[in-house]
Protein backbone atom coordinates (compact mmCIF):
# COMPACT_ATOMS: atom_id res chain seq x y z
CA UNK A 1 0.00 0.00 0.00
CA UNK A 2 1.44 3.49 -0.70
CA UNK A 3 1.68 7.02 0.32
CA UNK A 4 1.03 8.08 -3.25
CA UNK A 5 2.08 7.51 -6.80
CA UNK A 6 4.90 9.16 -6.36
CA UNK A 7 6.09 6.93 -3.64
CA UNK A 8 9.62 5.07 -4.75
CA UNK A 9 8.45 1.49 -3.44
CA UNK A 10 4.96 1.76 -4.14
CA UNK A 11 4.65 -2.00 -2.67
CA UNK A 12 5.30 -0.31 0.80
CA UNK A 13 2.89 -0.80 3.80
CA UNK A 14 4.16 1.60 5.96
CA UNK A 15 1.17 4.17 5.81
CA UNK A 16 2.51 6.05 9.33
CA UNK A 17 2.41 9.61 8.48
CA UNK A 18 3.21 12.55 9.80
CA UNK A 19 0.99 13.40 11.90
CA UNK A 20 -1.83 16.41 11.03
CA UNK A 21 -2.32 18.82 13.92
CA UNK A 22 -5.72 19.48 12.49
CA UNK A 23 -6.23 22.26 15.46
CA UNK A 24 -5.54 25.25 15.00
CA UNK A 25 -4.40 24.42 11.02
CA UNK A 26 -7.06 22.37 10.20
CA UNK A 27 -7.76 21.92 6.74
CA UNK A 28 -11.23 21.69 5.93
CA UNK A 29 -10.51 19.12 2.74
CA UNK A 30 -8.71 16.74 5.20
CA UNK A 31 -11.04 16.90 8.01
CA UNK A 32 -13.76 16.35 5.99
CA UNK A 33 -12.05 13.60 4.34
CA UNK A 34 -11.03 11.89 8.21
CA UNK A 35 -14.52 12.12 9.18
CA UNK A 36 -15.99 10.55 5.80
CA UNK A 37 -13.25 7.79 6.88
CA UNK A 38 -14.55 7.21 10.08
CA UNK A 39 -18.03 7.55 9.13
CA UNK A 40 -17.65 5.23 6.58
CA UNK A 41 -15.67 1.95 8.37
CA UNK A 42 -17.19 -0.37 10.80
CA UNK A 43 -14.49 -1.01 13.01
CA UNK A 44 -11.03 0.41 14.14
CA UNK A 45 -7.95 -1.24 15.34
CA UNK A 46 -6.63 -0.18 18.74
CA UNK A 47 -3.56 -0.18 19.23
CA UNK A 48 -1.87 0.13 23.09
CA UNK A 49 1.00 -0.83 25.17
CA UNK A 50 0.52 -3.80 26.82
CA UNK A 51 3.54 -4.69 29.27
CA UNK A 52 6.02 -2.94 27.35
CA UNK A 53 4.85 -4.00 23.83
CA UNK A 54 2.16 -2.89 21.42
CA UNK A 55 -0.81 -4.64 21.23
CA UNK A 56 -3.98 -4.38 18.45
CA UNK A 57 -7.46 -5.27 18.80
CA UNK A 58 -10.45 -4.98 16.52
CA UNK A 59 -13.31 -2.24 18.11
CA UNK A 60 -16.00 -0.51 16.96
CA UNK A 61 -16.18 3.37 17.86
CA UNK A 62 -18.05 6.19 17.06
CA UNK A 63 -17.50 9.68 16.09
CA UNK A 64 -19.21 12.44 17.26
CA UNK A 65 -18.11 15.99 16.38
CA UNK A 66 -14.21 16.18 16.96
CA UNK A 67 -14.34 13.09 19.41
CA UNK A 68 -13.57 9.27 18.64
CA UNK A 69 -15.71 6.99 21.31
CA UNK A 70 -14.57 3.62 22.36
CA UNK A 71 -15.68 1.22 24.81
CA UNK A 72 -15.63 -1.94 26.40
CA UNK A 73 -15.88 -4.24 29.63
CA UNK A 74 -14.40 -2.90 32.97
CA UNK A 75 -12.44 -5.95 32.63
CA UNK A 76 -10.87 -5.35 29.86
CA UNK A 77 -6.90 -4.90 30.23
CA UNK A 78 -6.57 -3.24 26.65
CA UNK A 79 -9.58 -0.43 27.62
CA UNK A 80 -7.46 -0.22 30.93
CA UNK A 81 -3.90 0.71 29.50
CA UNK A 82 -5.89 2.89 26.93
CA UNK A 83 -6.87 4.86 30.10
CA UNK A 84 -3.15 5.31 31.30
CA UNK A 85 -0.98 5.50 27.74
CA UNK A 86 -0.91 6.28 24.50
CA UNK A 87 -3.22 5.13 22.08
CA UNK A 88 -3.35 4.72 18.22
CA UNK A 89 -6.21 3.86 16.60
CA UNK A 90 -6.54 2.66 12.79
CA UNK A 91 -9.32 2.90 10.52
CA UNK A 92 -8.76 1.64 7.10
CA UNK A 93 -11.34 1.08 4.24
CA UNK A 94 -9.52 -1.15 1.16
CA UNK A 95 -11.14 -0.04 -2.29
CA UNK A 96 -9.21 -2.23 -4.28
CA UNK A 97 -6.46 -4.23 -5.41
CA UNK A 98 -3.71 -2.95 -7.58
CA UNK A 99 -2.14 -4.94 -10.55
CA UNK A 100 1.32 -3.62 -12.27
CA UNK A 101 3.19 -4.67 -14.76
CA UNK A 102 6.14 -5.52 -11.67
CA UNK A 103 6.54 -7.49 -8.77
CA UNK A 104 7.29 -4.47 -6.53
CA UNK A 105 4.82 -2.16 -8.05
CA UNK A 106 1.22 -4.04 -7.14
CA UNK A 107 -0.42 -1.85 -4.44
CA UNK A 108 -3.88 -1.16 -2.84
CA UNK A 109 -6.34 1.49 -3.41
CA UNK A 110 -7.52 2.52 0.19
CA UNK A 111 -8.36 5.20 2.10
CA UNK A 112 -6.65 5.13 5.93
CA UNK A 113 -7.43 7.34 8.94
CA UNK A 114 -4.86 6.92 12.11
CA UNK A 115 -5.67 8.69 15.22
CA UNK A 116 -3.02 8.96 17.96
CA UNK A 117 -3.77 10.67 21.64
CA UNK A 118 -4.10 9.71 25.20
CA UNK A 119 -8.37 8.84 25.59
CA UNK A 120 -10.02 10.32 28.41
CA UNK A 121 -12.37 8.10 30.66
CA UNK A 122 -16.22 9.60 30.52
CA UNK A 123 -17.43 9.20 33.99
CA UNK A 124 -20.77 11.93 33.16
CA UNK A 125 -23.61 9.62 33.30
CA UNK A 126 -25.35 11.95 30.33
CA UNK A 127 -21.75 11.59 28.48
CA UNK A 128 -21.45 8.35 28.84
CA UNK A 129 -24.95 7.82 27.61
CA UNK A 130 -24.29 9.65 24.91
CA UNK A 131 -20.89 8.45 23.73
CA UNK A 132 -22.65 4.97 23.58
CA UNK A 133 -25.61 6.24 21.57
CA UNK A 134 -22.98 7.54 19.25
CA UNK A 135 -21.14 3.74 19.38
CA UNK A 136 -24.67 2.40 18.88
CA UNK A 137 -25.76 4.26 16.37
CA UNK A 138 -22.67 3.89 14.43
CA UNK A 139 -22.69 0.43 14.19
CA UNK A 140 -26.39 0.78 13.17
CA UNK A 141 -27.81 3.93 12.25
CA UNK A 142 -31.60 4.65 13.81
CA UNK A 143 -31.11 1.42 15.80
CA UNK A 144 -30.67 3.42 19.23
CA UNK A 145 -34.42 4.76 19.73
CA UNK A 146 -35.48 1.36 19.04
CA UNK A 147 -34.16 -0.46 21.78
CA UNK A 148 -33.97 -1.29 25.66
CA UNK A 149 -31.08 1.70 26.65
CA UNK A 150 -28.57 0.65 28.88
CA UNK A 151 -29.38 -0.34 32.92
CA UNK A 152 -27.16 1.55 35.63
CA UNK A 153 -25.73 -2.06 35.94
CA UNK A 154 -24.91 -2.29 32.92
CA UNK A 155 -23.13 0.99 32.40
CA UNK A 156 -21.23 0.43 35.89
CA UNK A 157 -19.30 -2.94 34.14
CA UNK A 158 -18.81 -0.62 30.51
CA UNK A 159 -15.57 1.68 30.98
CA UNK A 160 -16.27 3.93 28.19
CA UNK A 161 -13.11 6.47 26.14
CA UNK A 162 -13.37 9.55 24.37
CA UNK A 163 -10.38 10.59 21.97
CA UNK A 164 -9.85 13.63 20.53
CA UNK A 165 -9.34 13.82 16.66
CA UNK A 166 -6.63 16.73 16.98
CA UNK A 167 -3.59 14.64 15.71
CA UNK A 168 -4.90 12.42 12.74
CA UNK A 169 -3.80 11.84 9.58
CA UNK A 170 -5.33 10.64 6.59
CA UNK A 171 -3.85 8.67 3.74
CA UNK A 172 -5.80 7.51 0.56
CA UNK A 173 -4.25 5.88 -2.62
CA UNK A 174 -6.92 5.96 -5.67
CA UNK A 175 -6.43 4.66 -9.51
CA UNK A 176 -4.24 2.74 -11.90
CA UNK A 177 -0.83 1.23 -11.07
CA UNK A 178 2.19 3.51 -11.21
CA UNK A 179 4.66 1.41 -13.42
CA UNK A 180 8.28 2.05 -14.67
CA UNK A 181 8.15 3.93 -18.16
CA UNK A 182 10.35 0.85 -19.18
CA UNK A 183 7.29 -1.98 -18.05
CA UNK A 184 4.66 0.43 -19.85
CA UNK A 185 5.55 -2.78 -23.12
CA UNK A 186 4.62 -5.37 -20.94
CA UNK A 187 2.39 -7.94 -21.91
CA UNK A 188 1.27 -8.35 -18.42
CA UNK A 189 -2.39 -7.23 -17.77
CA UNK A 190 -2.62 -3.97 -15.32
CA UNK A 191 -5.56 -2.56 -13.63
CA UNK A 192 -7.16 -2.17 -10.11
CA UNK A 193 -9.87 -5.12 -8.68
CA UNK A 194 -12.25 -2.99 -6.77
CA UNK A 195 -13.45 -4.25 -3.29
CA UNK A 196 -16.55 -3.46 -1.95
CA UNK A 197 -18.48 -4.15 1.22
CA UNK A 198 -21.57 -4.45 0.62
CA UNK A 199 -24.71 -5.83 3.17
CA UNK A 200 -26.89 -9.21 1.98
CA UNK A 201 -30.17 -9.25 2.94
CA UNK A 202 -31.36 -9.32 7.31
CA UNK A 203 -31.48 -12.62 8.85
CA UNK A 204 -33.83 -12.47 11.74
CA UNK A 205 -32.93 -13.57 14.83
CA UNK A 206 -34.29 -17.42 15.57
CA UNK A 207 -35.86 -16.40 18.79
CA UNK A 208 -37.35 -13.17 17.67
CA UNK A 209 -41.04 -12.82 17.97
CA UNK A 210 -43.95 -13.26 15.57
CA UNK A 211 -44.85 -10.07 13.77
CA UNK A 212 -41.90 -8.25 13.68
CA UNK A 213 -41.02 -6.64 10.51
CA UNK A 214 -37.65 -5.78 9.55
CA UNK A 215 -37.64 -2.13 9.77
CA UNK A 216 -36.63 0.99 7.42
CA UNK A 217 -33.09 1.57 9.16
CA UNK A 218 -31.92 -1.67 8.82
CA UNK A 219 -33.69 -2.39 5.55
CA UNK A 220 -32.60 0.86 3.83
CA UNK A 221 -28.80 0.10 4.40
CA UNK A 222 -26.56 -0.15 1.29
CA UNK B 1 -17.77 -7.11 19.55
CA UNK B 2 -17.61 -9.75 21.31
CA UNK B 3 -15.48 -12.69 22.50
CA UNK B 4 -18.90 -14.99 23.30
CA UNK B 5 -22.12 -14.62 23.40
CA UNK B 6 -21.64 -15.73 27.06
CA UNK B 7 -19.56 -12.66 27.65
CA UNK B 8 -21.65 -10.33 30.75
CA UNK B 9 -20.80 -7.52 28.31
CA UNK B 10 -21.64 -8.50 24.86
CA UNK B 11 -21.31 -4.88 23.26
CA UNK B 12 -17.21 -5.56 24.66
CA UNK B 13 -14.35 -4.58 21.88
CA UNK B 14 -12.24 -5.80 23.29
CA UNK B 15 -10.91 -8.96 21.37
CA UNK B 16 -7.33 -9.12 23.21
CA UNK B 17 -7.12 -12.61 23.80
CA UNK B 18 -5.16 -14.86 26.15
CA UNK B 19 -2.32 -15.81 23.53
CA UNK B 20 -2.44 -19.31 22.39
CA UNK B 21 0.98 -20.96 22.06
CA UNK B 22 0.63 -23.10 18.44
CA UNK B 23 3.67 -24.67 18.79
CA UNK B 24 3.71 -27.78 21.28
CA UNK B 25 0.22 -27.28 22.07
CA UNK B 26 -1.05 -27.12 18.47
CA UNK B 27 -4.50 -27.11 18.33
CA UNK B 28 -5.71 -28.33 14.35
CA UNK B 29 -8.63 -26.57 13.97
CA UNK B 30 -7.58 -23.47 15.66
CA UNK B 31 -4.67 -23.01 13.65
CA UNK B 32 -6.44 -24.03 10.82
CA UNK B 33 -8.88 -20.98 11.83
CA UNK B 34 -6.12 -19.13 11.68
CA UNK B 35 -4.87 -19.95 8.61
CA UNK B 36 -8.30 -19.35 7.15
CA UNK B 37 -7.89 -16.02 8.70
CA UNK B 38 -4.88 -14.70 7.87
CA UNK B 39 -5.49 -16.42 3.76
CA UNK B 40 -8.85 -14.74 3.27
CA UNK B 41 -8.13 -11.17 4.53
CA UNK B 42 -6.48 -8.57 1.77
CA UNK B 43 -4.86 -6.55 4.69
CA UNK B 44 -3.04 -6.87 8.11
CA UNK B 45 -2.98 -4.17 11.04
CA UNK B 46 0.62 -3.68 12.17
CA UNK B 47 1.36 -2.09 15.52
CA UNK B 48 4.73 -1.43 16.94
CA UNK B 49 6.43 0.74 19.44
CA UNK B 50 7.27 4.19 18.18
CA UNK B 51 9.39 6.75 20.30
CA UNK B 52 7.54 5.07 23.27
CA UNK B 53 3.86 4.82 22.05
CA UNK B 54 1.85 2.67 19.91
CA UNK B 55 1.79 3.07 16.63
CA UNK B 56 -0.95 0.98 13.75
CA UNK B 57 -0.53 1.10 10.24
CA UNK B 58 -2.62 -0.98 7.75
CA UNK B 59 -0.58 -2.91 5.67
CA UNK B 60 -0.40 -5.81 2.91
CA UNK B 61 1.26 -9.20 3.92
CA UNK B 62 1.60 -13.12 2.63
CA UNK B 63 1.78 -16.53 4.76
CA UNK B 64 3.78 -19.10 3.84
CA UNK B 65 3.07 -21.72 6.07
CA UNK B 66 4.41 -20.71 9.38
CA UNK B 67 4.99 -17.36 9.03
CA UNK B 68 3.45 -14.00 8.23
CA UNK B 69 6.06 -12.05 5.69
CA UNK B 70 5.40 -8.08 5.68
CA UNK B 71 7.78 -5.59 4.16
CA UNK B 72 8.50 -1.92 3.36
CA UNK B 73 10.80 0.88 2.43
CA UNK B 74 13.72 0.71 3.65
CA UNK B 75 13.02 4.30 5.08
CA UNK B 76 9.93 3.29 6.99
CA UNK B 77 10.25 4.03 10.50
CA UNK B 78 7.41 1.76 11.02
CA UNK B 79 8.99 -1.33 9.81
CA UNK B 80 12.30 -0.37 11.39
CA UNK B 81 10.64 -0.43 14.52
CA UNK B 82 9.30 -3.51 13.70
CA UNK B 83 12.51 -4.65 12.97
CA UNK B 84 13.97 -4.23 16.87
CA UNK B 85 11.15 -4.55 19.28
CA UNK B 86 7.48 -6.42 19.66
CA UNK B 87 4.87 -6.19 17.81
CA UNK B 88 1.12 -7.25 17.27
CA UNK B 89 -0.58 -7.72 13.94
CA UNK B 90 -4.24 -7.87 13.95
CA UNK B 91 -5.97 -9.89 10.81
CA UNK B 92 -9.74 -8.97 10.95
CA UNK B 93 -12.58 -10.22 9.24
CA UNK B 94 -16.03 -8.41 9.87
CA UNK B 95 -19.22 -10.26 8.69
CA UNK B 96 -21.64 -8.84 9.88
CA UNK B 97 -23.79 -6.28 12.41
CA UNK B 98 -25.53 -7.71 15.19
CA UNK B 99 -28.96 -5.80 16.41
CA UNK B 100 -30.07 -6.63 19.41
CA UNK B 101 -32.96 -5.78 21.59
CA UNK B 102 -30.82 -3.28 24.01
CA UNK B 103 -28.39 -0.95 23.34
CA UNK B 104 -25.48 -2.74 24.98
CA UNK B 105 -26.14 -6.28 23.23
CA UNK B 106 -25.14 -4.95 19.76
CA UNK B 107 -22.01 -6.56 18.69
CA UNK B 108 -20.40 -7.53 15.36
CA UNK B 109 -19.77 -11.10 13.97
CA UNK B 110 -16.63 -11.11 13.03
CA UNK B 111 -13.74 -13.46 12.53
CA UNK B 112 -10.34 -12.25 14.10
CA UNK B 113 -6.46 -13.07 14.70
CA UNK B 114 -3.92 -11.27 16.70
CA UNK B 115 0.04 -12.32 16.29
CA UNK B 116 2.55 -11.14 18.54
CA UNK B 117 5.98 -11.53 18.31
CA UNK B 118 9.36 -9.86 17.14
CA UNK B 119 10.23 -10.22 13.50
CA UNK B 120 13.25 -10.99 11.58
CA UNK B 121 14.38 -8.83 9.17
CA UNK B 122 15.42 -11.09 5.76
CA UNK B 123 18.52 -10.66 4.44
CA UNK B 124 18.76 -13.97 2.53
CA UNK B 125 18.26 -13.41 -1.48
CA UNK B 126 15.94 -16.53 -2.05
CA UNK B 127 14.19 -15.78 1.00
CA UNK B 128 13.52 -12.37 0.50
CA UNK B 129 12.79 -12.97 -3.07
CA UNK B 130 10.37 -15.94 -1.87
CA UNK B 131 8.67 -14.05 0.65
CA UNK B 132 8.17 -11.07 -1.50
CA UNK B 133 6.46 -13.62 -3.87
CA UNK B 134 4.14 -15.10 -0.98
CA UNK B 135 3.22 -10.95 -0.43
CA UNK B 136 1.93 -10.34 -4.36
CA UNK B 137 0.48 -13.09 -4.81
CA UNK B 138 -1.83 -13.34 -0.87
CA UNK B 139 -2.75 -9.70 -2.93
CA UNK B 140 -2.87 -10.61 -6.50
CA UNK B 141 -2.64 -14.80 -6.94
CA UNK B 142 -1.68 -16.22 -9.81
CA UNK B 143 0.43 -12.49 -10.70
CA UNK B 144 3.37 -12.99 -9.63
CA UNK B 145 4.69 -15.40 -12.74
CA UNK B 146 3.10 -12.79 -15.42
CA UNK B 147 5.64 -9.47 -14.37
CA UNK B 148 8.53 -8.22 -13.65
CA UNK B 149 10.64 -9.57 -10.99
CA UNK B 150 12.06 -6.89 -8.36
CA UNK B 151 15.76 -5.36 -9.54
CA UNK B 152 18.44 -5.67 -7.53
CA UNK B 153 17.78 -1.86 -6.94
CA UNK B 154 14.15 -2.08 -5.75
CA UNK B 155 15.59 -5.08 -3.30
CA UNK B 156 17.95 -2.68 -2.14
CA UNK B 157 15.56 -0.34 -1.16
CA UNK B 158 12.92 -2.54 0.52
CA UNK B 159 12.98 -4.33 4.15
CA UNK B 160 11.26 -8.08 4.19
CA UNK B 161 10.42 -8.93 7.77
CA UNK B 162 9.00 -12.55 8.64
CA UNK B 163 7.00 -13.35 11.91
CA UNK B 164 6.45 -16.84 13.24
CA UNK B 165 2.82 -17.66 13.72
CA UNK B 166 3.53 -19.23 17.08
CA UNK B 167 1.81 -16.64 19.17
CA UNK B 168 -1.55 -16.21 18.03
CA UNK B 169 -4.76 -16.04 18.68
CA UNK B 170 -8.58 -16.36 16.69
CA UNK B 171 -11.47 -14.62 17.82
CA UNK B 172 -14.59 -15.30 16.36
CA UNK B 173 -18.51 -14.05 16.89
CA UNK B 174 -21.44 -15.44 15.22
CA UNK B 175 -24.56 -16.15 15.19
CA UNK B 176 -28.09 -14.09 16.55
CA UNK B 177 -27.73 -11.65 18.90
CA UNK B 178 -27.52 -12.77 22.87
CA UNK B 179 -30.01 -10.70 24.37
CA UNK B 180 -31.47 -11.11 28.34
CA UNK B 181 -34.17 -13.39 28.78
CA UNK B 182 -36.40 -10.19 29.99
CA UNK B 183 -36.13 -8.47 26.65
CA UNK B 184 -37.02 -10.80 24.38
CA UNK B 185 -40.32 -9.52 24.62
CA UNK B 186 -39.51 -6.60 23.17
CA UNK B 187 -41.12 -5.20 19.47
CA UNK B 188 -37.34 -4.35 18.21
CA UNK B 189 -36.01 -6.60 15.67
CA UNK B 190 -33.45 -8.37 15.88
CA UNK B 191 -31.10 -9.98 13.98
CA UNK B 192 -27.84 -9.73 12.00
CA UNK B 193 -27.37 -7.75 8.81
CA UNK B 194 -24.36 -10.06 6.64
CA UNK B 195 -21.54 -8.17 5.60
CA UNK B 196 -19.80 -9.33 2.35
CA UNK B 197 -16.51 -7.78 0.76
CA UNK B 198 -16.87 -8.28 -2.84
CA UNK B 199 -14.74 -7.91 -6.19
CA UNK B 200 -16.70 -5.43 -8.68
CA UNK B 201 -15.33 -6.09 -12.41
CA UNK B 202 -11.41 -5.27 -13.07
CA UNK B 203 -11.28 -1.34 -14.52
CA UNK B 204 -8.01 -1.91 -17.00
CA UNK B 205 -4.85 0.62 -16.65
CA UNK B 206 -5.89 3.94 -18.65
CA UNK B 207 -2.08 3.44 -19.80
CA UNK B 208 -2.60 -0.52 -20.73
CA UNK B 209 -1.46 -1.54 -24.41
CA UNK B 210 -4.05 -2.17 -26.72
CA UNK B 211 -4.97 -6.05 -27.18
CA UNK B 212 -3.93 -7.37 -23.53
CA UNK B 213 -7.39 -9.57 -21.93
CA UNK B 214 -7.85 -9.66 -18.42
CA UNK B 215 -6.38 -12.55 -17.74
CA UNK B 216 -8.49 -15.71 -15.52
CA UNK B 217 -6.32 -15.15 -12.26
CA UNK B 218 -8.13 -11.56 -12.33
CA UNK B 219 -11.49 -12.34 -13.79
CA UNK B 220 -12.30 -15.82 -11.28
CA UNK B 221 -11.50 -14.07 -8.23
CA UNK B 222 -14.41 -13.79 -6.13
Amino acid sequence: MTESVATRTPLSPTLRSTVTRYRGQRDATDRAALDAILDTATICHLGVLMHGAPAVIPTIYGRGGDTLYLHGSTGSGNLRAAMTGDVSVAVTLVDGIVYARSAMHFSMNYRSAVIHGRPTELTDHAERLHALRVIVEHAAPGAWDTVRPPTRKELAATTVLSLDLTEASVKTRTGDPSDDESDLTSTAWAGTLPLHQTFAPPIPSADLAPGIEIPTHVLSRR
